[in-house]
């Protein structure tokens, strides 16, 4: 039985351009002597569409979209995602199904539609979707036989996976999941062992078709997959590839690429910031670098995503800045080859200082002068960013951000952040990943203790624990949502240390809400898998 | 039967300061010989309170308070809205009820769990809660007699209000629903109308209890009641009342206050600005005042909120600026007396243009230079509230906001956007029902044509259609979610001006996405009710 796998990238609401995508893949698939072509979940709208979902006038485009997708289809089948309209709506319902379309040459079969609908993390499916009721057996024809297929799509097939149980029972012999499974630090791994697992379980082939690419802060990894009793075959991690697959001729266990997480982490990260930049029909990207770490890491990032000649890096020395912060972006920006320009903001502080000086009585104290400073800088990027008609990538992490270290419309400013969901910690790791494939990072920008430079000899350690400490209150606190005490006690802090960072996160939500998007990597991203109110007073 | 009806405004988080009210309340009740006290829904966690409806501690936290205010609770029935936690979550299930304690004469008689829960709009409750599975019906001995409650919260009296039937069938002699409905512009006399529908199809007395006060973008507009099958009685709107009703004493049909949409829209906006600055800790303001509409309507709804002494506007003219920009914004600030600096941003917007010129071939044309001097006021306005500790509002209108005409960064700063829900129609008939009251915004300010003052005798109208033509169409296409074909049809208008007007919006989303917060008046707020992708190629 040969099976195409077609792991496309598809473009939320270029349903003419998905449909070609797809169409394509088929052709391909007809050249290959394929069988059966699978491809993702909800490929024709692209996952990720909001409330378009709500608007009836899309979901009919998605609907027309599919008949030429079903004209083209001669001599195989075809199982496609996409949203398709439901009975009218009474009671804010949604109005339609996350189906999957069997197509059997050039024949439209049916519509599976998915039944279970997640609305955990980053995911709200029943605001949109309504659950399908129908078991999801197909039994189609292939060259020399029938076959029992069931269909199920991504969540499905998760936990209890009751749908696909019934389809076991109502005599499905192969097993197909259609996913947009997103991408988590190890997801690809664990992933692999659930379904492994599951087609265990059952005793079915599984074939999995996940989604590839970014979308928002939304990132899905590829790796789909055939897995069989004794064996398994994967498609590659973040890219797309269409492959057919003989299931027969799958003789032994592959596991996925044994990348470490580190390894898979910048991959990802570099998919996410080449995505978003495209799909928003911008080339070039100017940031920020300012000597620090984080700069560094989304600089190199983007130079592997859009090529180093896409990339332009402003140094904005101020008096605060020290020399090695210049020598150090200077010499990592001559090792990536990207372009740079050099703007001291010191006569522009001055002024402000000058002109804000007779409303304030303490001017020149606090963090009033160190805001301004960081918001010249974002005013500096953005002037050149309009001008030059590039997305700025903004460089926060997620340790700073969680805390509020970092300001507002100043150092914030961006339309993407590759690292907002990486930890500090984590940023060290991907700068030492990357610098194992040839060292472009300066060893001292790896080596020095992080600075804002907003203050003479101002150092991050001034105002927050180090970073190693931080990264595990934020952890429990975020990742594990635990209870202040019990992370106090597992951490052997005392609680008012614990209590103290806890207070920096809640008042910092507003920061993070008028923040730049960018991709969810831990399943914990604030905003996307975390949603918290701005306006909360911790009082219990 | 003596009842009273508790229509406090919770604090999100707050759970000792909302045990307090309660008990506060419970007392008041006492003394007033009420033989029933009700709440509104999550009375002791308040509504809105995002995943920390996933923290274990916190359901628990909310557990413990109840105990305290069962204590209390002697010689009455008391009826309070407060989460509770259900049974350990699988598949990524939320762990908690939204629910209602019942408690009669210091005893715990039980819970009532919310069956019915929104998942559109700004609701998404099954993210946080399970749905409950039992009858509402709770009988409880007042002072000469027994009587049967059916107790509901909110969504399970609307649409088919399958709940209550099956109450009313069950014997339910009173109907009790808690509720947090949220304001929107002609909702409270809706509302007022739905619920006497029910009591006179059920034929039996209801008391609905609604939540009041701001939320981040969530706005509960109180209007409480008890209506019977001839007659009814309304609690206050926009303020917290907590009023004792002898149900036998009513006599007429109350309708709400007769205020018309525009007096209850500038009372919710009000109210909104109130809330957020105090619940977030600050009791001082400050904005941009540009001698133009919204700015001014900020400035008046700010002084009517806070006083005019803890409002302080500042002015920011450049050599685009005309004198009667100046001028207007003056007599303005001196009707209201609110406090008033001038800035000018000539020098600041000259250097950047010197220290940029070198970048950028054409500096002195287009957007670029636009943003600059938006910028520039930006940063002076949070250099100013950094400096003394206040809040900034931004002044953005929802007309401007859909189709992206601001400045991120620029005049788009602040931490609450009070009219970011109210289209430009509605901006002036709100100044035109306030001057009523006293003639506090300038004649000029209201008849002239906006502009933005950027470049010399810039016009909205230049780039946009006149603001009746946009709202009509966006009207048609957000709030009405209308096929563009439709629209074009509809307003007799070019389709390619339709299409020019929806491009606009969604190339502008990641501005919004990065916008101040501010009141949902509309119920398809941008972000809240209407939740769409950044990345969206339309193609269809």
């Amino acid at each position: 039985m040969r099976i195409c796998l077609a792991q496309i990238n598809s473009h939320v609401g270029d349903i003419i351009g998905n449909q070609k995508r797809i169409i394509s893949a088929i052709k391909q698939a007809q050249n290959e002597q394929a069988e059966i072509i699978v491809f993702p979940e909800l490929t024709l709208s692209g996952y990720g569409c909001g409330d378009w979902l709500l608007h009836d006038y899309f979901i009919s485009a998605c609907e027309q979209a599919l008949e030429a997708i079903i004209k083209a289809a001669s001599h195989l089948i075809v199982v496609v995602g996409l949203p398709r309209s439901a009975p009218p709506s009474t009671d804010g319902q949604p109005r339609c199904y996350n189906s999957a379309a069997i197509i059997e040459n050039a024949k439209l079969l049916g519509f599976y539609d998915k039944q279970k609908r997640p609305n955990y993390l980053l995911f709200n499916e029943p605001r949109h979707f309504i659950a399908g009721q129908q078991l999801g057996n197909f039994k189609v024809n292939l060259k020399h036989r029938e076959i029992n297929l069931g269909i199920s799509i991504c969540e499905d097939i998760w936990h209890q996976a009751e749908p696909v149980a019934a389809q076991v029972a109502a005599g499905a012999e192969l097993l197909i999941n259609l996913g947009a499974s997103p991408y988590a630090i190890g997801k690809p791994n664990t992933r692999q062992q659930s379904f492994t697992a599951t087609a265990k379980r059952f005793n079915r082939p599984l074939v999995y078709l996940n989604a590839v690419g970014g979308q928002d802060d939304l990132l899905f990894d590829g790796h789909s997959g055939v897995i069989t009793a004794q064996a398994s075959q994967s498609l590659a991690g973040f890219r797309e590839e269409i492959k057919t697959i003989d299931i027969k001729q799958i003789k032994t266990a592959d596991r996925l690429n044994q990348d470490d997480d580190n390894k898979q982490l910048y991959q990802a990260l570099t998919l996410a910031v080449r995505d978003y930049v495209y799909k928003n029909g911008f080339k070039h990207v100017a940031l920020g670098l300012s000597g620090g770490i984080d700069s560094a890491l989304v600089a190199t990032l983007a130079a592997d995503a859009l090529g180093a000649n896409n990339v332009t890096a402003i140094m904005m020395p101020s008096q605060y800045s020290s020399q090695h912060s210049i020598s150090d972006s200077e010499q990592l920006a001559r090792n990536l080859g990207i372009k740079t320009h050099t703007l001291s903001i010191e006569k522009t502080h001055q002024l402000f200082a000058q002109q804000l000086t007779p409303l304030f009585a303490d001017y020149h104290q606090g963090l009033t002068d160190e805001n301004i400073q960081a918001r010249i800088r974002g005013l500096m990027l953005m002037a050149y960013a309009n001008n030059q008609n590039c997305l700025v990538l903004a460089t926060s992490n997620k340790s700073e951000s969680m805390v509020g270290y970092s300001t507002l419309y100043g150092d914030m400013v961006g339309g993407f952040a590759p690292i907002i969901d990486v930890y500090k910690a984590q940023v060290y790791a991907l700068c030492n990943q990357r610098n194992q494939l040839n060292p472009v990072i300066p060893q001292n920008i790896i080596d020095k203790p992080p600075s804002a430079e907003l203050k003479p000899d101002q150092k991050d350690s001034d105002s927050l624990p180090d970073y190693d400490v931080l990264d595990a209150i934020l952890t429990a606190f975020i990742e594990q949502r635990k209870d202040p005490l019990v992370i106090a006690k597992q951490l052997n802090t005392p609680i008012s240390e614990i209590k103290a960072i806890i207070q920096k996160v809640n008042r910092s939500e507003y920061k993070r809400r008028q923040g730049a998007i960018g991709p969810s990597v831990s399943a914990m991203k604030s905003g996307t898998d975390r949603r918290l109110p701005i306006t909360f007073r911790p009082n219990f």
